[in-house]
């Protein structure tokens, strides 16, 4: 899978190192599960480039150091390379100072923000992350989408692996509405609001009103309100309200946090405080469903091993048109 | 309000000048419509005083630092003194390094959280922060308790006020379920699962079933996890389940961050940065409730501006029993 990516990108004239960090950023979210944000994005990541809305050649530079605080300009470029890019960053201003903060503006859509969480975690650092979007979510008693589902991430090492969450503000994405949608079942919980203003469990009323649920109702609004005002405000880029004013979704904002807990005066102990947590996780009682309790970033693991062994799944028409790219 | 309550804290031994600054948030909590962390939690913060919990003439004292980021002990010191402290020194680190970290732990309660957002956006600082609490929410899927509701705050000046957000884990907090079962009412969303695991409205159910519902459902429940740990490993403090383990909540571990919008190198354009994405929120088309959009902390502002107006309304039982303090 990977060497189909690369080989899709040298084609467009990344260059060979570009090529191979991009095209294993995307191999890897599906190797873990996040296909919506590997290869089934894939082909659109390729069309943004033909666009002219994800610049190939382009390189993040850094406009602003106000210490362990740096604002960056993404240029355009790839949103995987300039993630990457900026939680190396973030980690390599944290190594000095004991917190390191890169926000960049102008940037593309980082794809799934849980990987740089894992880059970020498996080299010993804590991370915090998160990326403005356009508007696809109504505020709280609002019925047109004026926030972002503005992606969070949130990572601390675990031994050799990671616990990292990954969650945006709407409680399901509309890849997850419309995928059940065409699978004729109905959602887990409510989802959203219908066009009468009553919750929902149809995927079919939620994509017609265009009112899908904010985690938390009133508090994950909020919470999207506040992390698009800090993206914008930190890295001096557009918010969601102004993106939304383009033709489509690119020069998004996004904040890199990394703090290396080798500097703390409590490591190494560290390591038996998380497994201390994890552990009394585990002994929850299960409820209705028998099902396993899993900390965020366990079933990424599970993925990880089962697709190694198995293969990745892949939609075979998605597969196609990859191949023709 | 005020004075009352610092007379009850100067004869619990408290300093004139911590007695002061602890009746000041007490009170500043109630005017800005935030009772249930204002006055009528004092009894309880002077039991907690009384049982020795709540150490009076403790100070915090830095044990570590790393920089940007510095690690703190409470000393089990009155939990709103200790904030305070810890969210002036995260802005004093801040102006020098850009971003400032103080994590602390043997702290107490902080109240209210976002009186600290307020305090540090006012003077010109972006603020993060978090507090860990005693198990009161089973992660997802589960059925007995392991997770705190750790309340988190974002803040951001906003003219000469600010944005604050402040909120906790759980949709309702106990106090929310006790006084709409009082009241004999419904919660206007599902707030949990009742003992046969199905969502209800009702707050005697949840009350029952200890079983409320996390934010976003297992996003919520995931990010209350990675609160606590980071709080944990920041801090070298006590986690929930750590916590959970003593006869009552003390010796918290909490979270502050600050960074001062003045070194931003799009100072002072911020401003029309922020009111921009307010002003566009109020374009907002209301829902079928015809309610207003407010962003986070509006609702303080109107409370504030007519509690100082019309005073603060207080249940005569509970003002009685301060003043027998």
């Amino acid at each position: 899978m990977k060497s189909e990516f690369k080989r899709v990108l040298l084609k467009l004239d990344f260059t060979d190192v570009k090529a191979e960090k991009c095209a294993e950023i995307f191999a890897t979210n599906s190797l873990e599960g996040i296909y919506s944000h590997g290869v089934y994005r894939f082909p659109r990541f390729v069309d943004y480039i033909k666009k002219g809305y994800v610049k190939v050649d382009a390189e993040p530079v850094r406009i602003h150091s106000a210490g362990a605080l740096e604002q960056w300009n993404g240029n355009l470029g790839p949103g995987p390379l300039n993630a990457e890019k900026c939680t190396s960053r973030a980690m390599e201003i944290a190594r000095e100072t004991g917190i390191g903060c890169v926000a960049v503006k102008n940037t593309n859509h980082w794809m799934r923000g849980g990987i740089y969480g894992w880059q970020a975690a498996k080299k010993g650092f804590i991370f915090i992350g998160w990326t403005n979007t356009e508007k696809n979510m109504p505020a709280w008693g609002a019925e047109d989408a004026r926030l972002g589902n503005n992606p969070m991430v949130f990572a601390v090492p675990f031994g050799k692996e990671a616990i990292v969450l990954d969650f945006s503000m709407t409680q399901f994405s509309y890849g997850k509405l419309e995928a059940t949608e065409i699978e004729g079942d109905k959602l887990p919980f409510p989802g959203g609001f219908n066009e009468e203003g009553n919750l929902t469990t149809s995927p079919s009323e939620i994509l017609k009103s265009r009112r899908p649920l904010p985690i938390g109702l009133w508090k994950g609004a909020g919470l999207s309100l506040l992390l698009d005002i800090l993206a914008t405000v930190l890295s001096a880029g557009l918010s969601t309200h102004k993106l939304s004013e383009q033709e489509t979704e690119y020069g998004v904002s996004q904040v890199f946090m990394a703090i290396p807990i080798k500097k703390l005066s409590n490591f190494p102990a560290i390591e038996n405080a998380i497994s201390g947590i994890i552990e009394d996780l585990k002994k929850s009682t299960p409820d209705e469903s028998g099902a396993e309790i899993r900390y965020p970033g366990e079933r990424v693991l599970q993925n990880r091993a089962d697709h190694l062994k198995n293969g990745i799944p892949v939609n075979q028409k998605v597969w196609e048109e990859i191949k023709r790219l």
